[in-house]
């Protein structure tokens, strides 16, 4: 599209940061999804095994899960279904509590998060935080900290 | 996961500045997506009608495609198969050129990228451009590029 059709098009500055904000996403996504290939995960599992083995008694309430993921409801449903095929969690009813189901991460899961762990966290150093010294990674989240308070507000609206 | 275990584990700082730079990533791309619904696209279509419709002719080699929206030749084809099916692009063999197949705009494609482009545009200055002062413009850049590089530099070893 041409430039300079309207006042609200990109100026290049502007361009130039979004692109680069844009690409890095899109690599780093394919960059981690190709280094948890060897464990049989996709980057989505991952996150799922982190949070459930990071809670009380490795489970969480589905609506929370679907939350601290930024997953819609539907969505993390059809996951946690493919994860549970695998082993990995399993669905849970709590009697004393009504508000609904939970997943809960079985031993295999845990265990599978003890040996991906260490792999991914060296992955995210070799790929991103080692490539940025430290006052860049200061100014890369002062940046991006009203783009993230203004998006949870949105999501906070729908 | 317990932290401290290696030495390799993220800090504190390390892991706000990972954590905020995720959650961006999700919550924008699931943003942008939702502003682009009713017009029937998704994040990825948008991005082919904007290379297409930047490219001379309104036309992309596949594989020259595939390299610019940084996905696997694969996972492209059947991404041009669905924008085929609804009218947006078509395949197209060039006599002149061996080196293969070509995706081309329709008139519906071009038409269809008229009408949404500035609704885009508005929805990153929105969601994006517009939260984040110039100079925190330029430092996420600077940031970002050592990355940026060297993602390219590894997805060019595959």
């Amino acid at each position: 599209m041409e430039k300079g059709k309207s006042d609200d098009w990109l100026t290049d500055d502007e361009q130039r940061a979004w692109r680069t904000y844009v690409d890095v996403g899109t690599l780093l996504l394919n960059q981690l999804g190709r280094d948890l290939e060897p464990f049989d995960l996709t980057i989505n599992d991952y996150e799922i095994l982190v949070n459930l083995s990071e809670s009380p008694q490795r489970r969480m309430r589905m609506s929370d899960l679907a939350r601290t993921t930024l997953q819609s409801k539907s969505r993390l449903s059809h996951q946690i279904s493919r994860m549970e095929k695998s082993g990995l969690v399993r669905r849970e009813n709590c009697e004393s509590d009504r508000r609904g189901l939970f997943a809960v991460l079985t031993e295999d899961g845990w265990e599978t998060m003890r040996r991906v762990a260490p792999h991914h966290v060296t992955a995210v150093r070799e790929h991103f935080i080692d490539l940025v010294p430290t006052d860049d990674q200061a100014a890369l989240r002062k940046a991006l900290t009203p783009v993230v308070e203004h998006l949870r507000a949105a999501r906070g609206r729908i």
